[in-house]
């Protein structure tokens, strides 16, 4: 068990853990089970949309695993999460069995009161398990993905405007950087404003990337950079490709990183 | 074992190990005995300097051991050496006891040939072992010390007194930046020259700071960088850092690598 974050306002909790692939499978079922028996989603609120007492389950690799060994046990948890539990499973990302269901948002929607109407309709049918919802425990979003790095960069402005229009204009879906979902905001109690930002898949586009690409967009408005923010952990290959680009190191390899050579010896 | 490297022009070998403090005095005297049988000084030719068949033995710290303890490793096996072996030991780096004997160099001086002449001066007595060379095994230099980073940035132009002069500029013994050695050289087969470097503590002076500074200088002279080279192995603490400073997050910790979390977890 890696991280564990929870807080009243979502009302949700995020468990991490690393296991051996045997194990992952049987380790993520007995935390569903738990769910399950514990958490009624027609007594639940939160502020996060959520559709399932074990509501999204994604399978990560971890250093050098493949993702199609990822997407095998996404798909055998499924299977048994659909089976023994009762609970209908959607497949998202790189598990996902049809292309719109690739984005976890497509599959969620509006959520566990919205799927009770809609599971009948052609476009919902569940890709394991029961076409009904589970009363209780609802349904459960079963993925495959790289990590990933939430991100932020902070501007030395109070002019909200120019967060979201920096956001605007790097985020993917407007055109700008691919895999990156950005939005602006205020830091009120400090008199800054920030973009903040998800990297769907640092190998496409990295924190380096992005940092630059806000640095000059924010020069351009005549604002500077106060600093940056990086949210939780991240992959080692994603500060070693912030090392490569920012020196132009394109030679640099992961076991250049003394710690990997040794931790990773034998 | 990480690292082995030798070549026929140096005529010397470098080995990397890696061991748990209370084993490392052990495995480097069985180095050490191999060394003292095999070894002998007085037929031995090649480019590096040298004044022992076991020529120097730092203890490193790795992540996060302290280096007070490297330091009473390298005294525990200098003592041992002098004594088993009949070898002279000088302290260098943070297990020097004068601090003229901080800087290798100042310990190795001219080597084997010039030491055999010169041991019996005032300031070059051993701190350890016999006041007189081993016949075939010399003397050892013995340290504690943080890692090396061995750093190159080529740049596109073939104008060798341009990098000369940067790495004058740059350097921490003519006023540059501290614990940086730089020296100027010809890449003659690709038309370029390059900045040479060591960066002997890069907790004070990180591969950031001399890569932006070397840009700034070539910049000064119209001349682009080519690419960096990081030769060898680098700690992660020194990667963290380029991460910290190019994109101007200060509170990173290294604990967000994943990787650093999972692998030293328990």
């Amino acid at each position: 068990m890696i991280d564990v974050q929870a807080d009243a306002a979502h009302n949700r909790m995020v468990v991490t853990f690393v296991a051996e692939p045997s194990l992952a499978v049987d380790a993520a079922m007995a935390g569903a089970a738990v769910a399950t028996e514990r958490i009624d989603l027609r007594q639940h609120r939160g502020e996060h949309p959520r559709m399932g007492a074990t509501d999204v389950v994604p399978f990560v690799p971890f250093a050098d695993l493949p993702m199609s060994v990822c997407v095998e046990l996404a798909h055998a948890f499924g299977a048994r999460l659909s089976k023994e539990l009762r609970v209908p499973v959607y497949y998202y990302g790189d598990a996902a069995t049809r292309p719109e269901r690739r984005e976890l948002e497509k599959v969620r929607r509006s959520g566990f009161e919205d799927l009770l109407e809609h599971i009948g309709d052609a476009d919902r049918a569940p890709d394991e398990g029961p076409a009904a919802v589970h009363p209780t425990a609802g349904a459960t979003a079963v993925g495959a993905r790289i990590p990933l790095i939430a991100y932020n960069v902070n501007l030395k402005t109070a002019d909200l405007q120019i967060a979201k229009e920096i956001a605007r204009t790097i985020r993917a879906s407007s055109g700008g950087l691919p895999n990156v979902k950005a939005l602006g905001f205020a830091l009120a109690d400090r008199g800054l404003v920030q973009v903040s930002m998800n990297l769907t898949d640092y190998r496409v586009t990295n924190i380096w990337k992005v940092f630059t690409a806000i640095r000059d967009e924010a020069k351009r408005h005549g604002v500077e950079v106060d600093a940056s923010e990086i949210v939780g952990t991240v992959p080692l290959a994603a500060a070693v490709g912030v090392l490569k680009d920012a020196v132009h190191e394109p030679a640099f390899r992961m076991d250049q990183i003394l710690e990997k050579r040794v931790w990773t010896a034998e």
